[in-house]
């Protein structure tokens, strides 16, 4: 507390030691941890004091009831798996068992955040609000549809379209819910030039009515051309996603050629000019909106550490400081699982003139520290080296180890693959080829044995070694897949599925070509920085997905029906639907495209996202159902092609821009700057070099906890290093993407401060 | 010259006079002007300091020996119409005459050139070699073509799709060599994405191959569906740019859903994942190279002003300086045509302390202070007020006036505008709906005529006024096109073109409603700013489709016809070539994409680039040549889809950003604080707020040339402000953006540094 100065002898206290020193209430402890978690992963839930309240905070932020929360989120979206529509349809009362109990699990969640959240912050959280609504809203749909089965009328069950609601609204989809604020700020301004587009649409619709209206042309298919206001404005709409050009353009093209040119002007208006509007307007809001919650958090950030400092103060000399005792157990309380090796350089950076403490600068950059993955590395000898060092030294050996370092070695394996593609694409049935196959598999053995021969295993196999491990499992796979398809083709066994996977791994193999070379590891390996990112980004293209699936179910299920054309059945002809005698759907086969199931859904709205011959699927679902079916693939276009395919390539530019152009962080200076002078470094290109790390171990606990007080010595035969970007989550490089435009430190701001610095973005319950 | 202080009475000195005064010679001013004229335009051409060396080279920027340049390489480009296959055809002697002769003016361009540039400087330079290479290649060309035509054998006119590079070779096209560079300079990064790209498109053809190609599927027109490895390649390609999705995919979902997991694999890696890495790719480096040049040319321009300030300078005291007189003729030179109150005003900008002399700093601004456009507004009364204050002060007028400037006189006028649209969709044969017509006009006209009622007319019509001229030219159009279709329906004339121009131009009239709503204005505005930049890329885009469309031309000239289907000829349904029978081109009606004359062919390569449907069109030319023709079309879409859209999207984000951010530059700022010093200011504001300025009138000299001694008095009564940023070049905007960047002032790096700083950018004849 603070005043609460009393000298402890820091340099011989225990940290691994479970006693509580007198000078600090475990209350408090826990309090400031609670702080520096929050911190460390940017939740905002303010709490009580009280130690029970505490825990019950601690235990809500357990992995445990996460992974929990998760799952009944999971089961209750799978549901649509197997009600009707189902792929595996179960009956109804199996179904709405199991969505009450996942309503029963979410409904205990919200009372857990509930208890550790005062009252009037609950409440102001719009996520416990829908939550709430949410869940009373399904219960009422469950109990009129179930009533209606009862005396069998078939009902709506539109309450399923709001399931997504779960899976934004929990506070750990930060990220998904951080795009949909993006997306909400960025509406205005896009509604403008949406509507701008519609009027430069309309214009045009105008324009042709008036050009082609009274010419009496004839479409291909024979139905009069641009006659009707509203089929030109669905052509039109359907020219700026270029799917029905340059179809649309030829009668009027073979009138006149000079007619072209009005599509070509609308083409460039509409489809490259107002599209690029709406990517640079989507882009431009994403990256200030971003900016904006971004810094708010680094805000925060500093004042919850600040917080935390306050609680462990204690004053010495002029300023105030956290003792090192305290700083210890502090880590060891937010970060249990930290090595004390790591432990001791955190310190060692903390308490640069190893004073016994940590002031107040130090301590606020604690929770970014704990943030850096820093990996130590055991710097090993091989084992045959120290099992048979005679014969490892020896002449032909060492020429062995030469041999499989040289950059031929990587080559002659390259043309080896190469050749292995040419005999995949020829016909295997010949009994050489398949002799080659295994001669191929044991030269790609041979390669890893050669390998492990001259690096270290343990240091090839390192927990980083992402290149090793990729090529080694693939080639297990290739083994696997040869083994089992010669034991298929032994015993005439038939499963399609098994022999089809087989096939895959075996051609998969051809990856291992990325390996060996160096312009397409970096290639990959950016693509591997961006795949949390994307992650993200599935889940929100999952959430409105999963929407308009249950939409269009509810809508167009058993309308079309795919009937095996070999069954001969004129039906099957027509999609088992006679309106849709001559229309393009059917002439196209495109009867397996239908609502029939969750499955079948899903693959339609994929196709629908690629955009191309989408106009004739919204032609056949309308003419099935009413011309006004239409809207919901129009809805859909500008839902997930226009925002969310536009959000998404903001969202990979900017990933890339970053990946491309970060430098590291001023605290990852530090730290290495810190390990440099311990001289326990390794340069981090000597270990990306992958493959040609030699005889080193990357592991991050190598110490006894009972290093006491001789830390030199511990540090010795151990080296450190940063890990890689590539481990980074999304946070942490946007944070530190803005983190240069921050407020300099030594100033806090305080609470209020901060909330007027933005006043919309800090509230706390939805930036959380 | 340096050292040659003679202190001359500047105050006195009439700044227009055109004698000389004894201090300085005329060569030396000449060549300090080409210096600053050099750095205003940032061209990079060094010249020897003889005087007839100097007014050479100001002869060669003269702006008719560019214009000349410019319509001889227009003409050479426009032969193409008129030759054989020709639009419009002429004998080959005419076309070969009017190209040598387009040949002998760009080499006397060249020549011209070469008197003014050292030597060595001339011979090192890219762009001279090119364009002499290409001359003697066209001339070849031309007598090899002339003797086998002279023999009646029909040779290959290859060296016209080579016309372009005088376009893009000669120096005023800078922003299109830069381009290029941007895109030669991407080329590596781009590159290595491409192979990965290709070796995963490997991977997946590999595997579709084992996959399905001996399941005996078949397409929807009946083919064998994924049986030849190199069929599956170009399909895969295709799918790669959606055209052929989800056909291509119908088989093998219709045999298994789960083969649809292949696909969306493939659309998910192959079609977002590849085709956003390309765009993050290009748009990265070519931000990079841009940020690069500008950087050089920002020092270059540093290091030029600072050569003619060193021609220049006297010392006064302690310092070098720029005496008054000295200045005031070197501006007269540079900009001849700059008014006597705006050369006033530069003048109290750069001697901020009315010293009689102009310091470094301040010299060096000179260039861009020249680049600044400044608006002189004079503040008039409206004629009518001052014709008869009674009855235009009287209450009826001001009511009148209130009125019109109202926000519900706006709202009136949009409603009637939208119900103008519907009577336009309605049928116009009703004689009813043609009455509405003249209704609508006077209605309008009434508008306008109220507004100059309001506002003082010359202030409405002012230069930079450009809604209201939109507005009225609308009007004024559409008033034309209603007269002209009174008079062609009572005549019975019936050109269809006159008809079709007429019907446009009454519908445009709709594009009022842009005007009257301040957030499409604010849109459009944008999107004009973007404006020039766009042109440029359109000159690109020019380059690359004339080469194209000449190959094309060369290759497939003659091999399909359009034939009137009215003719009934089955000839017709298979476009004159039998080997179109039944092949997805001739059912599709494509014939009229063809590649028989200029036009055809560039409206070919639009629809190439809107992608749809290219791989039927491919399809089709290599069913009448033979399939290695579909390279093509392979071609095409990677320079043109994957690099040259990609880069317009990269231009039009980034030309958006700057739009976006742009605050007004340093310079800019300095003028703006004299303006409002002097008391002479517009609020910005007041003047955008378009339509509602009162009694302004914007000019551009209003000066009397003899000023002389009273300079107070004559800036009374006049009111300056800043052009706003959508009448600057895309050269200055992205300057600007980069300004900050650039070292602080004061320090002036000498060339070497210069060449240093960036060896390869700083090769005066690329950069140029």
């Amino acid at each position: 507390m603070p005043g609460n100065s009393r000298a402890a002898g820091t340099h011989h206290s225990r940290p691994s030691s479970s006693e509580e020193p007198p000078d600090l209430e475990d209350q408090e402890l826990l309090l400031a941890a609670a702080y520096v978690s929050d911190a460390q992963y940017n939740r905002n839930v303010p709490f009580e004091t009280s130690p029970q309240a505490i825990r019950l905070y601690h235990f809500y932020n357990h992995w445990t009831m996460r992974a929990a929360t998760y799952f009944f989120i999971w089961v209750n979206l799978a549901l649509a798996l197997f009600e009707e529509p189902a792929v595996f349809p179960l009956p109804f009362l199996v179904t709405s068992i199991a969505e009450v109990l996942c309503l029963t699990a979410f409904f205990g969640r919200l009372v857990h955040f509930a208890k550790v959240t005062p009252q009037k912050v609950f409440w102001k959280d719009t996520k416990n609000i829908c939550v709430m609504v949410t869940i009373v809203l399904t219960l009422i749909d469950l109990v009129i549809y179930g009533s209606l089965e009862a005396v069998n009328i078939r009902g709506v069950r539109w309450s399923r379209a709001l399931r997504p609601v779960f899976l934004i609204n929990f506070p750990e989809s930060r990220q998904i819910r951080r795009t949909f604020r993006s997306i909400r700020n960025t509406l205005p301004d896009i509604l403008y030039v949406f509507l701008l587009f519609l009027f430069s649409m309309m214009i045009f619709s105008l324009m042709a009515l008036k050009l082609f209206g009274d010419r009496d042309l004839r479409t291909v298919e024979g139905s009069p051309y641009f006659t009707n206001i509203l089929d030109i404005a669905f052509e039109l709409y359907v020219l700026v996603t270029t799917a029905n050009s340059p179809d649309v353009m030829m009668p009027a093209y073979e009138l006149n050629w000079w007619y072209s040119l009005y599509f070509i002007t609308y083409i460039i208006i509409n489809t490259y000019i107002f599209m690029s509007v709406f990517l640079a307007v989507i882009y431009n809001n994403y990256r200030k909106h971003l900016k904006n919650e971004i810094h708010t958090l680094a805000y925060l950030k500093h004042h919850k550490m600040t917080e935390a400092f306050n609680i462990l103060k204690v004053k010495v000399g002029t300023e105030f400081v956290v003792k090192e005792a305290r700083w210890r157990r502090l880590v060891k309380v937010v970060a249990p699982d930290v090595s004390s090796s790591h432990l001791e350089l955190l310190l060692r950076i903390s308490d640069e003139g190893q004073k016994g403490h940590v002031d107040k600068v130090n301590f606020l950059r604690l929770a970014d520290l704990l943030n850096i993955r820093v990996v130590a590395i055991n710097i090993k000898k091989h084992p045959l080296e120290t099992w048979m060092p005679r014969v490892y030294q020896s002449s032909t050996s060492l020429l062995v180890q030469k041999m499989v370092q040289h950059r031929i070695f990587v080559w002659v394996y390259d043309v080896i693959i190469l050749i292995n593609a040419i005999f995949i694409a020829l016909d295997e049935k010949d009994s050489l080829i398949s002799y080659a196959e295994w001669l191929f598999l044991s030269l790609y053995i041979i390669e890893i044995l050669l390998k492990l021969y001259t690096y270290e295993p343990s240091a090839y196999f390192g927990r980083k070694q992402f290149w090793n491990w990729f090529d080694t499992l693939i080639i297990i796979a290739a083994l696997l897949a040869t083994v089992a398809n010669t034991t298929i083709q032994a015993r005439k066994y038939n499963s399609q599925q098994v022999l089809d996977i087989v096939l895959i791994l075996r051609i998969l193999r051809l990856l291992r070509v990325i390996v060996s070379i160096q312009r397409f590891r970096v290639i990959v390996t950016t693509l591997i920085n961006i795949g949390p990112t994307m992650l993200t980004f599935g889940g929100l293209v999952l959430v409105v997905y999963y929407a308009f699936a249950i939409i269009g179910m509810e809508v167009f299920h058993g309308k079309i029906h795919f009937l095996d054309p070999g069954s001969g059945s004129p039906d099957a002809l027509v999609c088992g639907n006679p309106a849709l005698k001559d229309s393009a759907f059917a002439q196209g086969r495109y009867c397996k495209n239908n609502f029939n199931d969750l499955a079948s859904s899903l693959i339609l709205l994929t196709e629908l996202t690629v955009v191309n011959q989408w106009h004739i699927l919204a032609d056949g679902f309308a003419l099935v159902t009413h011309q006004a079916a239409k809207l919901y693939f129009i809805g859909f276009h500008v839902v997930v092609v226009i925002l969310i395919v536009n959000i998404f390539i903001a969202f990979i530019l900017e990933a890339f821009f970053v990946a491309y152009s970060l430098e590291k962080s001023e605290v990852e200076t530090a730290i290495e700057k810190k390990i440099q002078e311990l001289g326990v470094g390794v340069q981090e290109e000597e270990v990306q070099d992958g493959g040609l790390i030699d005889n080193m171990d990357a592991k991050d606990s190598g110490f006894s906890p009972d290093e006491g007080d001789n830390k030199k010595k511990d540090l010795k035969g151990l080296y450190f290093r940063i890990a890689s970007k590539k481990y980074k989550t999304v946070d942490t490089l946007l944070q530190q993407m803005f983190e240069s435009e921050i407020a300099p430190e030594g100033k806090d701001p305080s609470l209020k401060e901060i909330l007027s610095f933005s006043p919309k973005k800090v509230n706390f319950d939805n930036s959380a």
